[in-house]
């Protein structure tokens, strides 16, 4: 890990972060030539296309009977996974739905003499959540996607996914998937997105996905609603020394093992401390069975910032914006309001991140990059929509047609002047 | 305008959608080349760039102290424009921050056994709002982007705009914008992504502008947050026949003066009512002033649908998902629980779009092209985020932490189960 010592140059920090920042740029040009044609030849050939791109990326001869994934097999998946994990996944839905019913949104309608003004909210349609396969096939990423939706009152979810297993497909049982079609890449993101004769078309599209998967979802962005552009994730951890380094160690790595780009960034004012942080994730990563994705993480991005006081922590960590920010300090609450920008803020030594990837509640899809400046943790709000709601009376509209009529001539809008003055006449 | 009869073949509604909906398709091949430059080099090279572009884009001969439009000018510009307009302005100007401070969102908190589990919500730091110049030069305009993003709490506010005239100067006083810079195209919203010397770097990028604009901002959403993608506007009317017809043309002309590309569309259950609603339409086109942009959206998009019942006319109104959806019958309301997709809803006689434009409160940005069915009308949740907060005590881990560990065994993430593992030894 590298160590940054920003007590006496505090300027080495954006230095810093301009190479961290590097993991997260996407060579968008190598790939979007490919990505682009994908979604072209979907949008014209619909289902042809698509079993076309199956059998090519992934070896499957699929077609209009066999790419949706039978509701019975989500049962029988959901009944022959083990006791425990199966016991873990009723539990963490159960306390995601309850925390997600708290960012229910509702209409509201205000009245004034002659005016009555509304914002009418609405749950979408459609939605669909992309779930990978591969060395990212996790339950986690069934619950935390699609439960927003349905407390949202989605009506439909339609889920995708490369390659099933028994846990995504039993997650997927347990939250109430609508459908599940056995397709993934640009292609399955597309389809989504235009609809062809076998998959619907939805109103937005959520989930993680590979470069090609997220460039398919940028550059879709505008015929559907995404839920944001993420990049590799990553973990910044503010300590005072108080709790045990191999704890800190620990909490490290459980970022670091998920990709070699993601991001174990700790800041610290003790720099005793800091060392044997060090020492611990290294002797730790020796046994880690992800060993060769985490130490690869640890050696290119792994970074301590050592720092005057745990204001100026603060000040560091809003400055990163981190997708998971753990406050690991006697008082943790005390720094809250001083932190601005984070995803998903852990507080306190028996909040390590694991417990908030899986089982507390919020959300577990997060802004990464920097991006918590201005992205929200997925959520009930990602889907719904408003709609304005405005009614006028003949008085309410005389008291307001002058300074309407007024607004219309300034802006040079003759028809919108005419459509006010007409009914001033009658 | 074009009639298309639905009593008989509702298929042919698709039909003509898919032909409306050419008008949104935006030719970005042609464009992107020349964005993506002028975006690559803005980042590489800040003001150099920025001043290069200016001159050849906008013909001006602009430096770091002349790109800035002195708070001065705002004030002059609100001290001389004439009193009527004046009013107006401040009277919109109210009405809009009141409507909006309805939008507001607080954080909470909600506690159990062992947990404290929080949305803290936080207005996002600094926003850019460009504001078109030429033809589409509103003080509307500045107002409409501007009021949200104070009302949510931003503290700095930063409008470019390649125009400036006396009325939207004066509108950006009235709202108390902090700073505005003449500079436009898509080198503007480059520098306000990435920040130059002159120019402050912004989280979020709202406002209308031309095909460069709109290009730079979709490929630059996750460098920044955007409001949304924006395409040509329309208006919908349902009409039962109960409204004068000189009072529907009046209102389908106010959306076709806009833009050529404008859509204007009525749907109506009487058919001699829509013969004299389009007779009424080509009879004001005659006289006005922007009689040209109209004549084309109404000769090119403008359509009316013919429909066997109201009830249809919203299944018509939501296959659309309009802007701007007038309900211009007896007794509208009844219609509001029928209508799931639109952007605004005016609802009865006495409430023509244009007092939505301007005055009313409600915001005038909204969803175009269909987007409806996911978009919101810009509004303080557009400028706004949210980070999650995680609380647990030692009791709450220990109540939680087998179910954990479960989750990340099932996942195969063996350093989330070490984190979760390291604690409960302790």
């Amino acid at each position: 890990m590298h160590i940054e010592d920003l007590r006496t140059s505090a300027w080495r920090l954006n230095q810093r972060l301009k190479y961290i920042a590097q993991r997260g740029q996407i060579l968008e040009g190598e790939y979007e030539a490919t990505v682009r044609e994908i979604i072209g030849r979907i949008k014209e050939e619909g289902d042809k296309a698509l079993f076309e791109y199956i059998k090519r990326f992934d070896g499957l001869e699929l077609d209009q009977d066999t790419v949706e994934i039978p509701y019975e097999e989500l049962e029988k998946a959901y009944e022959e996974i083990d006791e425990e994990t199966r016991q873990a996944l009723e539990i963490a839905h159960d306390r995601i739905r309850r925390f997600h019913e708290r960012q229910k949104e509702n209409s509201f309608f205000v009245e004034e003499e002659g005016v009555i003004l509304g914002m009418k909210v609405q749950p979408l349609e459609r939605v669909g959540v992309y779930v990978p396969g591969g060395k990212a096939a996790y339950p986690s990423t069934v619950l935390m996607n699609v439960v927003p939706a349905t407390v949202a009152g989605v009506e439909e979810v339609i889920m995708i996914t490369p390659k099933p297993n028994p846990y995504t497909l039993a997650a997927a049982f347990i939250c109430g998937v609508s459908r599940v079609f056995q397709v993934g890449g640009a292609h399955g993101v597309a389809a989504l997105a235009f609809g062809t004769e076998t998959i619907p078309k939805v109103d937005k599209i959520v989930g993680p996905g590979n470069i090609y998967v997220a460039l398919a979802k940028k550059l879709l962005y505008g015929v559907v609603d995404i839920d944001m552009v993420a990049g590799p994730s990553e973990i910044l951890i503010i300590s005072d020394g108080s709790v045990r380094e191999d704890w800190v160690a620990a909490d490290l790595l459980s970022q670091a093992e998920h990709d070699e780009l993601a991001g174990a960034f700790l800041i610290t004012d003790k720099e005793e401390h800091a060392k044997k942080v060090v020492k611990a994730v290294y002797e730790m990563l020796k046994n880690l069975s992800r060993k060769e994705i985490a130490q690869k993480s640890i050696e290119k991005f792994g970074t301590v910032f050592l720092v005057e006081d745990l204001y100026q922590a603060c000040q560091v960590a809003n400055h990163i914006a981190p997708e998971h920010l753990e406050v690991l300090t006697e008082e943790p609450f005390k720094l809250l309001p001083y932190i601005k920008h984070a995803g998903a803020i852990f507080l306190g030594r028996y909040t390590p991140e694991a417990l908030g990837d899986y089982i507390l509640g919020p959300n577990h899809t997060l802004p990464t990059g920097g991006t918590a400046r201005f992205f929200s943790p997925l959520g009930v709000y990602h889907f719904i929509k408003r709609s304005s709601v405005l009614y006028v009376t003949e008085e309410g509209f005389r008291d307001l047609s002058d300074h309407t009529k007024a607004l219309a001539k300034a802006e040079g809008l003759e028809a919108h002047w005419l459509s006010v003055k007409i009914r001033e006449e009658s």
